[in-house]
């Protein structure tokens, strides 16, 4: 089975007001070291190894499902156990 | 600076319907070697290196405000630039 790790987060460009709503929360427990807060979506995805493309196969996922490519971008790690 | 990844998820007990609703849109594409969808959240979180204790800052911002400890686990990863 390929273990899959798959990180969704808004480009660089695209504000994040959820990070920056942490980052304040955080500011005010005492944590001023901390620079800032980006949040996106972890998704753990288990493909067994029949699949024929694995690659294209996580890639069509992302593209169509798990992001909006006009504002996020995605990464994945494969693990396999 | 410390680039620290935090990971959420759901505890193993706990029902994702995301991610099953998910896993039934990735079959209906065609996938059916995808066997589990399960998703969570994503934090990247810079923090300065003048932080007393880097690892019980990281645990205090997750345990009071990114993860419902109920009902969620957390792991996180450290990298230094």
């Amino acid at each position: 089975m390929y273990q899959v790790e798959i990180f969704v987060t808004y480009k660089p460009s695209i504000l994040d007001p959820q990070g920056e709503a942490i980052q304040r929360a955080v500011q005010q427990m005492g944590y001023s070291e901390v620079q800032s807060v980006r949040q996106g979506k972890y998704f753990q995805v288990e493909i067994d190894r029949s699949v024929e493309n694995l690659e294209a196969c996580v890639e069509e996922i992302c593209d169509r499902l798990l992001a909006n490519v006009t504002m996020e971008s995605y990464s994945y790690r494969v693990k396999e156990d």
